[in-house]
């Protein structure tokens, strides 16, 4: 049984991983940290969970973690993790950082985007991105994940068939991405109040999403012709799920749906949790809620010559705390499967 | 590993089964059936289920049924199960009937509330009511359960305390109960039509619900003064969830929050699925959401000499399929808590 | 053409105001005001006010909005309305405030529910309490109003001919409310927090609402035998609405629903906003969904030999703004109608 | 004071045809009908109509309708107008259809997409298109609108400006829409059941949604080179409101996002109900909530060179409902505003 931390773990994403690790059968939570609430009960603050943990938080002291514990997941927001992992990186303790701060290679690409400073250039080459399906190898062998954000994990499954074989104008992607409110995580602020929230679907950041540049550098990484990406981000009023609507032209090697949806069945045939549809069935949010499924539904429309690719993950699970998980697994050698076996939720 | 049926799989209770039994480490799902989609693929109508469940929909063979499987578990809505069940009773299959048939004893009370005719009596005398915490042994014992209603349950376990100690006044009980819109189940109307349900709250079968002479029933056995509950259902536009918040005036005995809740405490200090809440502490609906548990808050209010009871489940776990495979682990002598370890998702 | 000032503009009762001062054919928005966005362009904030109103936040300047203005409107929250109104009280000028402060005419009560300091007695006691209907003519005489809170509205008008008649056991008052989320303002908190209150009911303040002194005030001055209420208050995901679902055990004159139903209507026949139900029908929240109603239906129930009362109002309108402007126009001498001539938005 | 007969009122855009004709200052309801409830009061069926309509559904008797009234609202689904409609030409009678059975010039296009008979073709030639703000000519001196579909009315708004100064590339529209339920209409479906919409998004008609020829043939008139555009649809857990978010790759002469918003200021300047947000700010449709408004966003990305144009309507307003009162206004000469003056309900 391995020991784990959660830093942050009174955020979404922490609490997500309180979830699933309570009932995986190889891991276990070791301690759970916060910065400013040390001494209260978790189940004080989420009484969901009375009963259930009787954990108290413990303030973040590194040298004390990194000694007691196999794995330490931060679930931080971003600049607050890359004050936490230069320290411990100077452990042999494995890490997973479910922030922003170490998923783009280049400090100046981050500091344009994220708007405040970045981590060191040597720690960031330490971490390994951690969209599992397509990294498994670096991700087995590593000891510093970056766990992916919720929408590049979305737009990138969807899109990787497509780009990795070439059949798409690498100038034409068009992501309109859709997200539950959860996404924006526990801050609050007038854009997550009921009331200015509920019944109402807004766009934000246009062109602007930090997540823009770590979509671009992988799809960079998998096809050096593709220069970016035009991705939005809409809130709609539900508390979980990603829908990532992705546009693109088709070369003329395409002819039918079934073509690309025989390529994707194909493509993720050994990977557990990504689902293919069937020609002209497409997921909704919610066939994935509360797991770690990415479902993905593909269109050819020969009247226009242009793909569309709908991909929908539970943003808390395949986009954070579900991924963390899975990455987990393959670091200490279980099955990818272990403690994230849950059946969708759908009604 | 004992083997289950289930009938009328394609409803909402019978949906939750699916999800629960998948997972379940004591039973398998052996066959699923629908009286009108036979060789129909459930995840055909169900893509959630997809990669997770490649069965086919059965038709209903009562005799094939009751020789292949340990277990059935009829999740059709009332008039039908009375069908189905006095020829399984011919067989030694155990039997768990979610539906309201069997819960009444008194086949007048039943044709007066539900408007259609009633089972046999010696059928409904075979029938073991499954409000688990309160009937534990005559579960173990039995081989067919009429599982409680979901109003029932919430409320119930809300008042068993007060009303097994006769701390409240015999004609003073007031439910005002609230429920999410999977209770109304699957049929379409414009009652679940998201439109008209939507931002809305409404009212419905004001005294007229028929799970009040079920409630009734069950008040009455614990205390023969109690001659009736004024019980009324809401529609809160949520998915899953019951609230019932209950009044009722305190007998003198009565002084203070802390007593109550120190009852309740005593009370249910051995049922896993009751959590009782501190004093000034209140249940939300999400804070069970998608587990087996009932969370209790309890306040006297000295100003009036009126108690308070608010209990909260998910009207298809506790109410429904959770508490249905609770009761089928204490007929098989599993641990209660088997397969039912979920954790509430919350956020 | 009268002309109004509105302080505490940008609150919830504030915006509601002004989109029904913009239509009002008799009141004009002289000006606006907040504490402390003075110069701030109120469409800036609300763009969904843009090309419809242009003003400017100004700060508060009693003498100048009192000399300048035929009426003011105050929608600051409750402890900020009692530091503006002695100043106010000096000029000529009317005023209405939507606030609790000048409620309750007992200022000890005021201390012990709100837990702040209350105004002073002596401007207590030139306020009328504006209870449209039920207080008519002091309020066409009277040069400031205090507006009712939103739950009392809702509970009063409700209980009203039933208390009037004597038709009820004192004691046995129990009111089960329920609010959307916009009654809890526009202050940010968990409670308010989307991913919090979506998909989910809560029960808040149980026996502490600063609404229940409010109601039991005229409650005992409609009855004086009726020596309390109880009265609980929860929160539905839904954005507006409130339902008071109020239970109490009819006296021995009480046969039928038809007998309550027949005094409801002729104590409401002269009452625009007030709509009675026929037996066995009652109102969801959304009939009166940005309108000024009140909708009622009501049962009695022989089994029980208890009645039933369902009344529904949209919070921010017949539970603050609208009913703040039905005062305005008996103040002004106007139709109690005017500006309120809105469709409930069902669907 | 002109008289207006409507045919389907008991539709989603027939009773938001009757909420804004009730307090038109130039029309009023003359009669109402519907095919199958002829004798029924409307607000027994829509109890927040009570004591606001008293009228009872008629059958439809064109003839009797085409001599008492001034103009005929048909709003019934597509395939019925086109019943009806044939002998009400006969009549002097104005006509305005809310469905979409006379927007397509081509009949086979309409047969391709709509899935059944096209009206005759002399007919559909005498079809004005009700895209008010872009035909106010035409629709001034017809007799016979053919009112717009919800999606094309904020795609075909928020297109115009871009697609009139060809700056887009003419391949390379792709729009990316968002509807609430309503949009789907009152008809029951597993679609628009509560629970399987609550908390989800789905995606559906894609690339076969049935306004695409309806754009397609607008922007074609508007810019002979556009050869198609892409167009998907997705279902979002709200009631009312549709987003268009829009993408097309801009021409060289495109180098700001000022330059764009100034041209939609120009263009919409005399545009009462389309309203152009500044730079950086864009339009959630709770925004425009309940009223006749078009609210638009643009966007240029110069390190894409991709535009991104967001367009917000309510669907039942601007839409349907308040857009065929828009153009009957014109029709009548009356100000394009009457009976439109609504204020959003933003909270």
């Amino acid at each position: 049984m391995k020991k784990a931390a959660i830093i942050g773990v009174t955020g979404y994403s922490g609490i997500e991983l309180v979830r699933l690790l309570l009932n995986h059968p190889n891991i276990r939570i070791h301690s759970i940290h916060s910065s400013s609430q040390s001494g209260v009960n978790l189940a004080g603050i989420y009484p969901h969970l009375k009963n259930i943990i009787s954990d108290e938080l413990e303030d973040i002291n590194i040298s004390k973690i990194a000694n007691e514990v196999d794995l330490v997941f931060i679930a931080t927001p971003s600049g607050i993790s890359s004050k936490i992992i230069p320290e411990l990186l100077q452990y042999e303790v494995k890490i997973i950082d479910l922030s922003g701060d170490y998923r783009l290679n280049n400090p100046n690409t981050y500091e344009k985007w994220y708007k405040h400073p970045a981590p060191a250039q040597e720690d960031i080459n330490k971490a390994i991105y951690g969209l599992t399906e397509w990294n498994k190898e670096d991700i087995r062998n590593c000891r510093f994940i970056s766990n992916p954000g919720c929408y590049p994990t979305a737009t990138l499954l969807g899109l990787a068939p497509l780009v990795k074989s070439k059949l798409i104008d690498e100038r034409s992607i068009v992501t309109d991405a859709k997200s539950g409110v959860s996404g924006a995580g526990k801050s609050l602020s007038r854009v997550t109040h009921f009331v200015e929230t509920n019944d109402n679907l807004t766009i934000y950041k246009v062109n602007q999403h930090q997540h823009i540049p770590e979509i671009e550098q992988v799809l960079s990484i998998w096809n050096e012709n593709i220069p970016f990406i035009t991705f939005n981000t809409h809130l709609v009023p539900m508390t979980r799920g990603i829908m990532a609507t992705t546009y693109a032209n088709a070369n003329k090697s395409v002819g039918s749906t079934e073509q690309l949806v025989d390529l994707y069945k194909t493509t993720y045939e050994d990977s557990h949790f990504v689902r293919v549809r069937e020609p002209g069935n497409f997921p909704g949010t919610k066939e994935v809620y509360g797991t770690n499924y990415c479902d993905i539904g593909i269109a050819y429309d020969n009247r226009t010559g242009r793909i569309t690719v709908v991909s929908v993950i539970d943003n808390l699970m395949k986009g954070a705390a579900g991924q963390a998980v899975q990455n987990a697994n393959l670091m200490f050698d279980f099955d990818e499967r272990a403690g994230l076996d849950h059946i969708p939720i759908y009604i």
